[in-house]
């Protein structure tokens, strides 16, 4: 039986920590092929690049598998792969290993997820992968394991049509990780704060800040799930209609 | 009564026509302040400002509105808006109105749409208007009174709590605009293409183009009304999670 084929991409940039451990953990499952772009790009969203042109190198780093660096958000790198790289579709699209978290309202502002969004709308099977540590020593074989399952169990079981996995993993070591909870984005949101400095030129600019405020304390939240130890799983659509409010909504307006 | 407290953004930047059309059709609701772009922000999706700086001045435009321009992405005009720039939080957030479509998949790729997500993050009611026209001399006056009804009503019957609304507008002229139609996301998707160039160095670049492939003919698509002459409204929300698939991933997973 032919290896399954799995691209792996990322929003922190191809020789990132993350990326790197990520594409040895799928190399023990499959054909790898990295389409990843060539600088960070966290924060980017769904963002694709309309009004600027692209371009991609092979470059050589360890491993059997193939690299591509790409100079383009990791939604560009998606379609790229898949338009003038990849030698067929491929069984899977894997983002990250994220440093940092993906959960709850991150989502919709995360590189990472936007990539496995993005595969997910191409109608491929695509999972995210996100660490809670910013650290670029970060320890990512501690989920190894949990990784690899996930991953092997999605292959075996494709996602339904139009839904992709948020996977985030604790800051914990191998024994303490309790398990992997199935959740529900948890209703948080980024409070900001701009913080206001002077230039030499005695004009004023600004950082963009916050403090990440979780509203939901329920049983099944993302947060909750990683606070408690667990690896969180969401799945996410892109459906993106409030079904439920469309009849309210056709009372008022139509 | 005090006039509500309108915020307008939009993505393609704060001169755009499309905005100073809604920044007039806004200014006779109520109070008015601008807080876009400095700059095209087109497929910025919900990006985020923050390996750089921000800046941003008042400008004067015509009309009784303040007008600020952002070197940030929608999403930031929004953040930064409510945090240095208001004097309350507003009573409303509208984006727009944008050149060209952001029915179906759109949503995802669209500033102007995450700038009305953001907005509903914080907990704010928002709209999101487009009109399916890409020129510059577009016109965006066929529409006013549709987009002041829609405006009002939202103004006098809130939105639920995590929904804004992606609002599109067909190019026809006022007379040929059926009505208001509440509809679904249509399954769509854009069909990439990149297309390959020579540089005078000798080395390839590309530029991402494609075509859009609605594989939806559903009645209740936004893709369907729009095509049969009606302005569509999407309820949109960003709780991600496709909850009627987490029983069975839960079976899968845990």
């Amino acid at each position: 039986m032919q290896r399954p084929l799995i691209l792996v991409t990322n929003d922190d940039g191809i020789t990132a920590p993350g990326i790197r451990n990520l594409v040895e953990f799928m190399n023990e499952i499959g054909e790898v092929v990295v389409v990843a772009p060539n600088s960070p790009q966290s924060g980017q969203g769904h963002a694709i690049t309309i009004n600027q042109t692209l371009t991609f190198e092979e470059i050589n780093l360890e491993g059997p598998q193939k690299d591509f660096s790409l100079s383009g958000t990791p939604v560009d790198c998606v379609k790229f792969a898949l338009d003038k790289i990849l030698p067929r579709r491929p069984d899977l699209v894997v983002s990250g290993i994220n440093h940092g978290a993906n959960s709850s309202i991150n989502v919709i502002y995360s590189g990472t997820m936007s990539a496995a969004v993005e595969a997910g709308v191409e109608g491929l099977q695509a999972i995210g992968f996100s660490l809670l540590d910013f650290s670029w020593d970060a320890d990512f074989l501690q989920a190894k394991e949990q990784i690899q399952r996930i991953v092997k169990k999605v292959l075996e079981n494709p996602l339904p049509k139009g839904v992709v996995l948020n996977v985030n993993i604790p800051k914990l070591n191998k024994e303490e990780i309790k398990g992997i909870k199935v959740c529900k984005q948890a209703d948080a949101k980024w409070e900001e704060n701009f913080d206001e400095r002077i230039n030499p030129h005695g004009k004023k600019y600004y950082w963009l800040t916050g403090y990440f405020n979780n509203m939901d304390k329920s049983e099944d939240a993302d947060e909750t799930a990683l606070s408690e130890g667990y690896i969180s799983v969401v799945p996410v659509k892109f459906d993106l209609t409030a079904y439920e409010y469309m009849h309210d909504l056709k009372g008022l307006l139509e």
